[in-house]
């Protein structure tokens, strides 16, 4: 049986939310164990005690670490927390995967300090999957802040962990890879990228060259390799930027008369069409690629639906055993 | 009177386009003279005889530097191009500001090389003025893309730059400048950015502190520094999303059925406010901030309506005697 270990104190919605997500999933996945992680009081309230048996299981905790914790200190101070104690559940065999919608600094120190790197990485690398213009199944990102600093060789890692789970997880047959630079041309970027294009264009790999921030969510590339600043940056400017649009979209939606209102109502299939093609949810969480088990973050504002998915992407990351291929196929390399 | 030196053949829609904004903006501006360097039989076509007076004056080029070209080749081979004459005339005090929608990164190596850097700057940075969610006024972003490599000192002299122009040129009391970096406390990012903080906090700048990528477009600084090459991938990431937001949101209101399009009818308003809060032309163009001359770009693809609003932009640079400001604050720098 595949197991998974939840964090459910981490996020806004926490617990209910989590636990909701959990029984919502369940019966679809009728191989796996879920373990939940927290204040065995609050749990208890919201779940009924007939779901808890061999598919869901409770393990009470009495910490929680919070957004504001200064991560590291976090996970080597707060030993009893529901996100540190589900770490270890992982790093002693007693769990598969590790799944959090707390504090993403701690999650990323619990599986690089805890659960530990693959042998042959030289450093993991923060994965979301991003909703694309011209494709369904979207685009992967990495590294996306997991590291403030990059060498060309980590991008190259991150690119060839990132193709492998386009092909796996998302069933993209050859992913075009490409690489997150200021211009097309070849020789583009600071000495960092223009390295990294080298080595990305000696790989094995599928690459198509360099892609700028404007190309990023069209979908021209399935897997979008990129230093860890940089990947942050362009992460956020779209996350922020798409929230600005659609939060001033209603505002001048509601604030423009009543035929506009009339308006807002006879184009509610189409919004909700938008809304479906760039739904992030679907795809399920960012993934912190290079450890020795699947670390898999959620928005910490989630509700049940992106936890459902996120949830089932886990299952499927165990059953394509990806883990298991990363250290068949770096454990050869040589450290760095 | 001022003199504005105009690539008249830069863009999608030259000449015409730079044609009809010039003849726009020209009775609100009556002491400012218009140079437009470009293909004397093109422009004669478009431009009525009567208009060539002493507030605008044709001078003929025969050649034109693509987006294709490679930008510092280009300035040296095309001695005759239009936009080389028109930063000839800017070097030899012929014309005091240099304004074009053609090749940037030859339109900065004629800054760099042919109008040259202030004394006391060490690199001369690119500047767009963005549309803000909260302030009709935008903000100030430096540098977008003039340097792939970076450095500290670099950051801290295009932030007094910009500070300066957001409180001349837009009107800004005591400009709030933040620095672009992935994440809010102080300590983050890598050596870079950390550095460029402490430069920052030590200064007589109004900062704010660190920003990221998703809260440039809300308005909470009207200044943001940032490397070059973070810059970059955050304003291509925010105009790739709009972009790609605001298509996805056309294509669904018109393949949703008739009450759909009906509906679209209905929120024209809105969606005329949206535009217009969102609307990057009234802001003008990019500057090039620590040339001896302003040096502004706007897109390649801009109507007359853009171009309107840059030159009077570069006119407001030119009576505020930005330059001579400048030249003042930094001249007695040490060089780096």
């Amino acid at each position: 049986m595949k197991k998974i270990a939840i964090d459910a104190m981490g996020g806004e919605n926490a617990p209910k939310a989590i636990i909701d997500g959990v029984l919502k999933v369940k019966s679809e996945l009728p191989d796996t164990r879920f373990i939940l992680f927290g204040d065995k009081e609050e749990i208890r309230k919201l779940l009924p005690k007939d779901q808890i048996n061999d598919q869901l299981e409770v393990v009470p905790t009495t910490e929680v670490i919070n957004d504001e914790d200064e991560p590291v200190r976090a996970i080597r101070r707060k030993k009893d927390s529901s996100m540190v104690v589900a770490a270890n559940y992982v790093k002693e065999g007693k769990a598969d995967a590790l799944f959090s919608l707390g504090n993403t600094g701690a999650l990323l120190a619990c599986g690089i300090f805890i659960i530990g790197r693959i042998k042959g990485i030289a450093r993991p690398g923060l994965m979301p999957t991003l909703p694309a213009q011209n494709s369904d199944r979207g685009y992967n990102i990495i590294d996306v802040g997991a590291n403030a600093k990059s060498k060309p060789e980590y991008i190259l890692e991150w690119a060839q962990m990132a193709s492998y789970y386009a092909k796996k997880i998302r069933g993209v047959e050859n992913p075009k890879v490409a690489l997150l630079n200021n211009g097309a041309e070849d020789d583009k970027g600071d000495e960092l990228h223009q390295e990294a294009y080298k080595l990305l264009k000696e790989s094995d790999l599928n690459f198509i060259g360099n892609i700028e921030g404007n190309e990023l969510m069209t979908g021209k590339a399935d897997v979008v390799a990129t230093d860890g600043f940089s990947g942050n940056i362009a992460l956020k400017s779209i996350e922020g930027m798409s929230s600005v649009l659609l939060h001033s979209l209603k505002d001048s939606l509601l604030n423009n008369g009543l035929m506009t209102k009339v308006g807002a109502l006879l184009i509610k299939n189409a919004v909700s069409d938008l809304r479906s093609k760039y739904d992030t949810a679907k795809h399920g969480g960012a993934v912190l690629m290079g450890v020795n088990a699947p670390v898999v973050k959620t928005h910490g504002r989630s509700n049940e639906r992106p936890i459902y998915y996120t949830l089932k992407q886990i299952d499927k990351i165990l059953d394509e055993k990806l883990i298991d291929e990363f250290k068949q196929n770096f454990s050869n390399k040589k450290e760095n």
